[in-house]
């Protein structure tokens, strides 16, 4: 492979042609790139993103039965992982007729920095504040006016010493984006500060700012939301695999508790939490790369990184399971109208509200690790899995239904592999 | 919208006849699912996930010019967010000409636990470890030998307790998976060491183990790879947009040192790099959950969310940047060969081993963030940003080559919303 200048200004067969002709390549990548673009809207596409040459897919499903706060929902999910889709559709169903998931949105806030050095008295820079806040509010009055009739706009400003770097501040602020993400708002808001912080301190005859950086903040622990269910621990007997209700309880709740104090543990809790979040961040056109880092970053809040959900079961014998994480997402704004299929996910959520969404998501969140965990301290989670795994071998391989039924029963007590499969329809064949 | 019985065992158009049915939609369901599904290759999409109906389209795209390791690659990028393919294209072009990205991988360790409460004596338990991992080792022989034979395979056995809950351990397992990911052979191997650890009790006239769970984690702090790149400061001018390479330099270190103390920071530091990792995670296939749960919790490692890449400026004039994080990935199992566009992605990358891969993702991820980071420090990030949302934006209203030209200038000093953009074609269309 050789090193090319000015490849972005090449159209798609040119850019294609360039990969094609200086690799070798085992099949006809013009040909296969054109099979997964899409008829009539391939431009939408293409703009998303630079140097597009196609689609990838990612599987479209929906998962039914999802009772959110006492509406019912079908959630669309997209994800790659078998299973997961499978999992949150049987908790949902389970959970409503226990009286579904419970949302309670904590706060909406997000914020945003900008970061300065300043060599000036830090008690005369704490003093301007209040002032410096007007004057900063005032500045950037027209982008922030349309936000304001929406319900959001700037909250609260504050100057904030960073001990560690000598004369390094952030100004932080706080934001409501209403139902958008508000990424882009509130990046544009805090750039065109800039300018005025430095006029501000200059007029008052005070050491001009060095700006270093303005941007948001995907951390965001005061944009909350948690998810909560609860039944009484007799409830659990179609979750108990032969266990009485009060053992698979017991179990389900010391492997939640694990997942609490141990960081070993923990991630793969929550790395299954996100299965279901995940899915309907990209369902909806959501970033769910400011999803995960926000939620990890959550769950190392006081110094250990622990689960994110939490199981209690009272003297009463109720079970509870709750899941609380952050969560900034829009359902206007970004890709959520301009993507046509996150677009039909609103159109199949009822155009739900930022905060609505953040719920769904939750819960989406919640009904994995309730299936995750149900299986693990019973059942094991290999059986579910090696079958789904199975199975997308045998597509590969254009294994007929017979074939398949065979493999089915061959395969239940053996390991799956590509090559395992492949030597048993090979000995089918030759039969 | 109500509740369903039997979802899953409908076929898919019985499916979508179902929410086409019971909910007011605004366009027609199955027409547009229709389009997005591939006209030969639709059952192999269906059967990664469950209740599939359509696929998601995500642009497929490339970053040519990657110098890793001193081998030029074109790597294959999935994201939906503008600007990162292009960010990673440009940051490797420029650093193909300083000596390329350099790779270390430290360890490829993964590791998974047997979960257990044990009454007895912890000294007892400790002290028939070595006889115990023997005999697991031996019970499962015939589900590791061929990892063997690939390079991988059990490394190690511990008994761990887990201070804060009573009686309760953890076995931990370490693997090497060589090429694969691991997860299901992890959890394969677990899964049936269970019944071993039992007998091997059991036959020691021991207390039997109440095994909670048996589960791979996806905390890899030692299957961990870091990518380097440097040059002299000097070099650093096409950067440096008006400033001295100097300044610049200066500037850069000082951002990065802010997201190394500062969480807030940190978060948007580290989702920047994902930005980057993650766009080459879903091109070949591998699950981008795992490899951000991974990363984020090693982002807090020492109780403080901390930036995953540091940058270093010596006082010979050298610019140095550096990334290290945990990356469990493979390019042989899951769904690496069974995505048609994963195995296009291992093509273009040359049939890479699972190192390579951890290199060329690591190499995305410090690529994005070295460009983020100069934009930052420099002209802001909305610029680029705001451009490309337009062009969103524009698309979608399908608006023609001139009327793009004219909202280009229009909005060069304007805010960019879905409905402005829609506000000026209208004004155009009327002129």
């Amino acid at each position: 492979m050789k090193l090319i200048k000015g490849f972005s200004k090449l159209n798609r067969d040119e850019k294609i042609r360039f990969i094609q002709t200086n690799m070798p390549l085992t099949g006809d990548l013009a040909h296969t790139l054109k099979t997964y673009r899409h008829p009539q809207q391939q431009n939408i596409f293409d703009e998303f993103s630079e140097n597009t040459l196609s689609n990838y897919y990612l599987p479209y499903g929906v998962a039914p039965n999802f009772n959110i706060n006492g509406q019912i929902y079908v959630v669309p999910m997209v994800v790659e992982e078998s299973s997961v889709v499978a999992a949150a559709s049987r908790a949902a169903a389970y959970w409503a007729g226990h009286g579904g998931f419970n949302i309670t949105i904590h706060n909406t806030l997000k914020a945003g920095h900008i970061w300065f050095q300043w060599s000036g008295d830090s008690t005369t820079l704490q003093n301007e504040l209040p002032a410096l806040k007007d004057h900063l509010i005032n500045a950037i009055k027209p982008l922030t006016q349309n936000m304001e009739k929406r319900g959001g706009g700037i909250q609260d400003i504050r100057l904030i010493p960073q001990p560690e770097l000598p004369d390094t501040w952030q100004l932080q602020v706080t934001f409501k984006t209403a139902d958008s993400m508000g990424a882009n708002f509130i990046n544009t808001c805090l750039e065109a500060m800039e300018k005025p912080l430095t006029v501000y301190l200059e007029d008052k005859d005070l050491p001009a700012p060095d700006v270093i950086m303005a941007i948001l903040s995907n951390h965001t622990p005061k944009c909350l939301v948690s998810c909560e269910a609860h039944c009484a621990v007799e409830a659990l007997t179609p979750y108990a695999k032969g266990e009485t209700p009060q053992e698979f309880a017991r179990r389900f709740k010391l492997a939640m508790d694990i997942a609490w104090h141990n960081t070993d543990r923990a991630v793969t809790h929550n790395k299954g939490i996100y299965n279901g979040v995940d899915a309907v961040i990209l369902a909806t056109g959501n970033d769910f790369r400011a999803v995960e880092a926000a939620g990890h970053a959550y769950a190392a809040r006081d110094g250990r990184y622990r689960a994110l959900s939490t199981c209690n079961i009272t003297p009463e014998g109720q079970f509870h399971i709750s899941l609380t994480l952050p969560m900034a997402v829009g359902t206007v704004g970004g890709l959520t109208r301009l993507h046509p299929l996150a677009a039909l996910s609103m159109d199949i959520l009822q155009q739900p509200t930022a905060e609505q969404l953040m719920g769904i998501a939750a819960a989406a969140g919640l009904a994995n690790n309730f299936s995750a965990v149900a299986s693990l301290v019973t059942t094991g989670i290999q059986n579910g899995h090696m079958k789904l795994h199975l199975s997308n071998i045998l597509n590969s391989f254009n294994a007929s239904a017979d074939e398949k039924k065979a493999a089915q029963t061959y395969f239940a007590d053996k390991e799956v592999s590509r090559l395992a499969v492949k030597e048993f329809l090979n000995r089918k064949k030759s039969e």
